[in-house]
């Protein structure tokens, strides 16, 4: 697997866009257009919220039932959810105009929308927005990055991630590119993420990998809590590089799921990191775990706490809020037996054994907990199990930027 | 029922105390006493934590195995939670010079800490404090106050309540007393409370009567999704108003009961709305649900959600994020159906029906959003169960607070 630069531009045959439609924003990006020259195969996993958007609604719909897909259309600014009857119309609407402009069955295109919920969406500018977004798609990386821009709600930075695998002897590319920044915990999915390749892969090993794999990428993230009504999670393959089609669990399945396990990863940490107002990147690895279950629930606790958030933040090696945790993760342990451990760049140092601290030095904590990465890791003592969660820091900013978000 | 003065030493024959120990805090009181004259049923509820600070541990055992208890002594500051053996044994120290100097046993004295996790307690500075606590100790309004400002962590506001209820001619009264800002989250119980109770009651009823009203009150409340290791809420019962002991669930029995609720949910209210950082209660009133326990997922989604609890800090309509908080509640139902309202002292608006937002005033809303208690009524349209929680709002004095606690 090799590394590249790009995101849903990388494989082949896949082109993409980014424009200003004035839906909220001003003087900025804000809808996406992803397109295939051939037709994909396509998967996708949604919120588990019993409160969908119009566009999740959509999605599912042409993922279960449409032959093929072959465009995503986006839009920032307004999440189409909570609209109603009129909300649902509209999302029709967008992804007809789309459909007409490229030529290619209505049933074809998938429909994403982010931004407040329970405004509807002003349907001429999207419809205008569309037709710009068809002039200017190309496949290029330019192009990816301007999608990827586009998208962007209360993110600080745009997120793509793109990698090469070799199969018989034919190069294939996965790539893809995520918003995501509040709002943003593990169910299902948890943002807008859209991932493109030219693998030539049966639709149902496709969307099989793609629910294995977010149950250890983008379930393991949490920002704030808030399971949103918008999450979606796309795969588009267009069988563009040529390999044998895939369909079956053979050798070449597992490096497809190798390359989208990162891109996953990738793309979900640089979520959790990019939270709203976050200053950190906070991850907890918990290790020897009695079962994967136990250790996900013990991670997933961790970045949750609100406390250990704002210590985070403060750079404060208040590890009993860590220990807090733990103890209400719904998971049994023994406190007196576990180990805690806090992990920077260059060293690990351990902080808790035998039911309380060691001897360490607060300056050296306070140091590991001022990187931009902090770890911590949790060693169970109990099996062979483990997992880690993604999530950020607590700050004045996060809250400064949910005070008011509407406005 | 009648709404009195006073706290934990409302009931006849209890004392109180609240004194300077410097066990952290400088300058403030930071450790009290309830001492009652004559011996108490018993009864607790306890954090579900699996990381239970020693005093929890040990408080079990006394509710559990002890005939009788007479006092409880309390310090601040510390929580002597994840102090591992060492621990357990300073709160056994601080038990037992608490009976030495009242002169009763030590399987009598209940104990609760409060403040941070994995410190060990001074244990000369809280003999020192147990010494003034005995000297101190009165039976007056005034020593109550006392007592409920010296557990104060975080607490901006001290927490008292009192009612008198009449039995058979006999005047009784239950009074009592809490803390907690931080680290409250709904489960058992979610802070340190006392009541103290001059009625007549057989243990097995008082401890029944407390488990199930706790579900209603505490455990509706949360600040911000932590459960702390140090959770506890004691009743003690002294018998001494006098009336014929309550043994069955008589008429008698259901007097009580409503008198403990009102202090319970006093209390818990009290709690919410003086949450770390908070400028206002914010209660969720969640009607016509299928089931009591739906009515309680989804209100306490919806006081639970980061975004929701900053949108109120910011006066922002956001009602969408209510929708989201209940849509990922766990608890299925038809998001066209439900109506959503904003309630104020004065007012009850409409913000939401038939699956869209109606047509609303923001600037009522904000008004009404701006009051220092926020009320969110939920009309679910599905049967005749109701619940309400209550929190409060998230605000960058949280984040202060919390991101540097220890120091």
């Amino acid at each position: 697997m090799e590394i590249i630069s790009g995101g849903v531009t990388a494989a082949k045959g896949f082109e993409a866009a980014g424009v200003e439609a004035n839906i909220k924003y001003k003087n900025r990006k804000d809808m996406a257009l992803i397109y295939s020259e051939a037709p994909c195969k396509a998967a996708g996993v949604f919120t588990s919220n019993v409160v969908k958007a119009a566009p999740v609604l959509w999605d599912k719909n042409v993922v279960s039932s449409s032959l093929y897909a072959q465009a995503v259309v986006v839009n920032a600014g307004i999440a189409n959810a909570c609209t109603g009857v009129n909300g649902y119309e509209y999302c029709k609407q967008m992804a007809e105009s789309t459909a007409k402009e490229l030529g290619i069955p209505v049933d074809a295109v998938l429909v994403a929308s982010t931004g407040v919920i329970g405004k509807q969406l002003p349907i001429d500018k999207i419809t205008g927005g569309v037709l710009k977004l068809v002039q200017e798609k190309e496949h290029s990386l330019h192009a990816g990055t301007m999608a990827a821009e586009a998208i962007m709600t209360t993110d600080t930075v745009s997120k793509q991630a793109a990698v090469t695998i070799e199969i018989d002897g034919t190069i294939v590319t996965v790539g893809g590119m995520c918003k995501g920044s509040g709002m943003i915990h593990p169910d299902m999915c948890t943002m807008l993420g859209f991932i493109t390749t030219d693998i030539a892969i049966s639709k149902e090993l496709l969307q099989e990998a793609l629910n294995e794999d977010v149950q250890d990428t983008f379930n393991m993230i949490s920002v704030d809590g808030d399971t949103s009504t918008n999450d979606t999670l796309l795969v588009l393959a267009n069988g563009m590089a040529g390999n044998k089609e895939i369909t079956c669990k053979d050798e070449n399945f597992y490096k497809f799921t190798e390359a989208l396990h990162y891109i996953d990863e990738t793309l979900a940490k640089k979520m959790a990191g990019d939270g709203e107002g976050a200053t950190a990147l906070f991850e907890t690895k918990v290790i020897h775990a009695a079962t994967k279950k136990d250790a996900k629930a013990l991670s997933k606790a961790v970045i949750c706490s609100s406390l250990t958030k704002a210590a985070i933040f403060g750079h404060d090696a208040n590890w009993g809020r860590i220990l807090c945790a733990l103890g209400y993760s719904g998971v049994l342990f023994d406190p007196e037996k576990i180990e805690l451990f806090f992990e920077g760049q260059e060293k690990r140092m351990q902080i808790y054994k035998d039911g309380m601290e060691v001897d360490y030095s607060e300056e050296e904590a306070t140091a590991i907990l001022s990187e931009p990465e902090v770890r911590v890791v949790v060693d169970m003592k109990m099996g062979d199990a483990e997992a880690t969660a993604w999530g950020c820091d607590l700050t004045y900013d996060y809250v400064k930027i949910n005070a008011d978000y509407r406005s």
